[in-house]
């Protein structure tokens, strides 16, 4: 059994994480770390977990707690995994981080979007990225894994293979996205509010929401050019769920006739073939958050709009499972040998 | 593996059996069946079971279908099926029916609250009704379970104790409960459309609602009394999720004196220690559907209110899981000798 | 025009007295109060406002801010209003509380339930509970108001001619009611973050819940006796909207029989039928909250259960128009002698 | 006192136009028009109205009808006014047509989009298109209006300062909308019903949403250019509210400098500085639809995103109000020489 430690338990991809992993029959959740939190019991908390995680949440020096465990996730606010990360904690277990501090090659373009000082710029580069259906082989061997953004993930597994396969401008890219409210956290703040949130639409963090250059990271290494784009998410009365709704030009074949919907379409199949958990709908279906919700599923689709000249790439997964907890133990399984898919084969819920 | 046949799979308890059998280690999907969809692949419906459920519908003659499973499950609209059930059938393969059909002892009292004519009441006494932590003894043996209905299950376990014991006068009992709209079924009513539930409360079908004699007839086998009581359902803009909030006038203790919440607590606890998909809450915690959603949990509690005199019981399940399709499955754990929680392990989904 | 200030406008029944007083022809709001946003733009904080209340808020002394105005609005926590109101006040400005402050006339029993210490007893006697259908008489010559919780004006109306004609049993009466979560309020807690309440129904505050003493208080005037009852608050994910659900058994009338539903009907009919803001619905018709929401109409009807010989006494409002800032403009026009409905006559607003 | 017919009374566009002009103060409702309900009283069927339009539902003839009314407005689906309309109605009243029979100048684009042959094509010249803020002097003489559609509408105020001026590169142009589900209409069809939109979001009618040539012919007569442009409308768990979020490339200015964000809001408060319904937000502040509900404001503003050259354009509006009613009272008020605001104060509410 893989003994597994969970900081940030108490936030929406911490609870996801307990979820998952009490299900997961590889895996035995040693501790449940959070601060403010500390001494409680957590399904006093969670009270979902009654019965099934009558956990102490403790807290306290990340690195001797990592002594008794293979496997510790951070579901953590910006920042703090960096501030407590050393040699001692990855010698002792493998490091999968769901924040963002290691996600960005780049230090300073880091610091300059999160606008906080990076703390160990040292493991930046060892971290791999840890979007599972690009980067399995590296994967394999980390130590420490940067698990994708909930918009990240969404965006790049809906662009990927058109990208990579230079169907489209990538000078022309838009990501419009929509998301549901679990994404903004467990935070007291008004602005989330259930009279703030409920029958209201908006956009938010325009036009430099954070998660702008880690797509755009990522675009660059799978188009092999230097993107920029916009991105412009939302936010949508809704616990779970992120869609993604992609345009870009498309550019002539190389022969210079144009490509077909289903041209592109089978890349996309081909490119996804062997992937259980990216699902290239059938012809026309645009995907929908409800089927893919509580699942580590993305869905993705494309249209081509011959008038305009332009390809839509969509993409919906559930943002706490594919776009947090589940790929994070997607990752794990990754790491671990185990099956890819342990764990996290549960149907998606509807309604 | 048992062989599993479901009629009314494009429903909402078809789905949620769907869902929960495709996880479900010593099952196989046989067929599902559905008259409106015959022919068309159900993850076609369901989208959420794509690549999971790729099946053809089928439709047709249920004594022949029955030839080819273990077990039948009808999630079907009151009266299929009476009309179809025979001894062959019953030969062939243990049917669970989620349908009120068989529920009802007395067919008077069926036709009378149910305005149709019963087409097989010679199955009636037969039938077990599957409130799997009452009646597991006869479950164990039956061909025919009568799967109970949401509101009747959420209500029983919430009053079970109190009224086994004596604890309150029974003639007092009033049932008020509130369901999401899940349980309105998945019918193309203008009544049922978002616009129409969202934002909304309302009381519906009082004071005569259909599931009136089906709790009425199980709490008085549970008190030895003949029970009449107000049972009062309203419909809440969410998709699942049922909470009754039950009152009673407290009766004396043997010696007179009066019960406390602790005495009271310790009998549900006593009650249901062993049982693993009722959980009774800590003192002072109101059940909530948040916390069991997705799950077969069903959390119960009581309160003392001492100026008036009576207990307030309260529960709260998910409808479609231990309201419907998870109650048949553990019915169906039961009726073939497995571990009763095989299957039914899943976490609640939280949020 | 009556010059109107509003303390405590930054929440939601303070937000809705400016909706309701923008469009109110005889008004002219003189001053926006808040404590925590002083200084600021109205509008940059609701700004549903922006272009028709750019009022920069105040704070300060409420004697002095009293000078300039006719009548003043506190849409206060509880204990506010108690800790300001002077006779310097009253003698500037009539005054109409939102806050529980001056609701109940027996000071210990407001002392024990809201578990704070009055501070202005002396001005308890004089204040007018400001239920108009009850209190209009009264309301007229008032200096200050108590305007009642938006539970308390649901189930009063519910229930009143019920008990003022002594129908049913008052000791036999339990109150279920379920509300929208702006009745919760705008400060950031959170149990009242949308993942939290969304997809969530829940009791609470069960059996002590505040607004108990009140309705008891009331419903004892309405029947001469002193009543002791159940009041059961849920809620629902909604923003607005109560619906009562109350439960009584039926008295016999003076000659032994038994009332017909008819015969309650037409009391109900009789005791609102001048009632602009109280519509008894027709028969067999149960209240939802979308037909009232954003109106000052409550919505009232009954049902008799034959089996059970109890009353089904139904209610429905919005809960910060008629349960909170509407009601409180219908007392400022009752107290400054024009038309009732002036300014309230806005129909609900579906969906 | 006007009088006015509304045809097509039942649906949601129309129980808005009951409700705004209910308030209006010169306008009179002379007869509600439903071919499902006729013979019906209109507040059995929406009961908001209880009390307030008690009035029984006609049929029949329109030009018959057309004889007792200066108005009727037409909420109905596409093809029915262009199949019933003729010089006698016409001359008897004037018509606001709230579908889109008569928004599209140019007949063979009608039908292949719309995919119905037109019935009276020889009324499309006449028509004027009643976005107010655009064509209010062409409106102020018509007889028959074309009342915009609710995208459109919220697409054409956001983009219509930047086209005009040649801000942006009009080949460019994408708009991704989001819709509440009001707009679906209230058809009783499974795929709207509450458990299939809530929780969740889906595109829809993508790439060629009828609404395209719509916007497409606006933005080429406010351009002066032939415009083609990507449209894609999703669906929201939501009642009310559409959100346009619109991006572009921006153009430089004659000097070939940049445009500052600045700058270009200066056009828009230009542009829009003696428009009651249109608010140009404060620099930074993003359009949200709860701040428009229930009203007839449209809220926009713009971001340059200097990164990338493109400027993104932001709207919203309340697709009931001055998506569809609220603008066609607007259109009237205009027609009949009334004040242009008349009936359409009502703030917007919150929560």
């Amino acid at each position: 059994m893989i003994k597994a430690g969970i900081v940030g338990a108490t936030g929406y991809a911490g609870g996801e994480l307990v979820r998952i992993l009490l299900a997961h029959k590889e895996v035995k959740i040693e501790w449940l770390y959070s601060k403010s939190y500390e001494g409680q019991v957590y399904s006093d908390i969670y009270k979902n977990m009654y019965t099934m995680a009558d956990i102490k949440l403790v807290a306290g020096d990340l690195a001797k707690l990592s002594e008794s465990v293979d496997v510790i996730f951070t579901a953590t606010p910006q920042g703090y995994l960096a501030s407590v990360i050393n040699e001692e904690v990855l010698n002792n277990a493998k490091v999968i981080d769901l924040s963002a501090d290691f996600r960005i090659k780049d230090v300073n373009t880091y610091e300059k979007w999160y606008g906080i000082k990076h703390q160990s710029p040292e493991f930046i580069k060892e971290a791999v990225y840890g979007l599972c259906e690009k980067n399995r082989g590296d994967i394999k061997g980390a130590r420490l894994i940067a698990n994708p953004g909930c918009y990240p993930t969404c965006s790049f597994l809906s662009i990927y293979p058109a990208a990579a396969e230079h169907i489209i401008d990538m000078s022309t890219v838009i990501i419009d996205a929509k998301s549901g409210t679990s994404g903004a956290g467990r935070g007291a703040k008004t602005a989330n509010l259930f009279c703030e949130v409920n029958e209201n639409m908006k956009a938010y963090g325009l036009p430099n929401h954070r998660h702008t250059p880690e797509i755009e990271e990522q675009l660059s290494y799978a188009s092999g050019e230097s993107v920029l784009l916009n991105f412009s998410p939302h936010l949508v009365p809704m616990n779970r769920g992120i869609l993604v709704t992609a345009y870009a030009t498309l550019r002539k074949k190389p022969d210079n006739t144009s490509y077909s919907e289903d041209e592109i379409r089978s890349i996309y199949e081909k490119y996804y073939k062997d992937e259980k958990f990216v699902r290239v709908l059938p012809k026309g279906v645009c995907p929908e958050t409800r089927w893919v919700e509580g699942s580590n599923f993305t869905d993705v689709n494309i249209l081509v709009d011959e008038r305009t000249g332009r390809l839509i790439m969509m993409g919906a997964l559930d943002n706490i499972v594919k776009g947090a907890a589940g790929q994070a133990v997607q990752n794990m399984n990754i790491m671990f040998g185990l099956k890819e898919e342990e764990g996290l084969e549960m149907p998606p819920v509807f309604p």
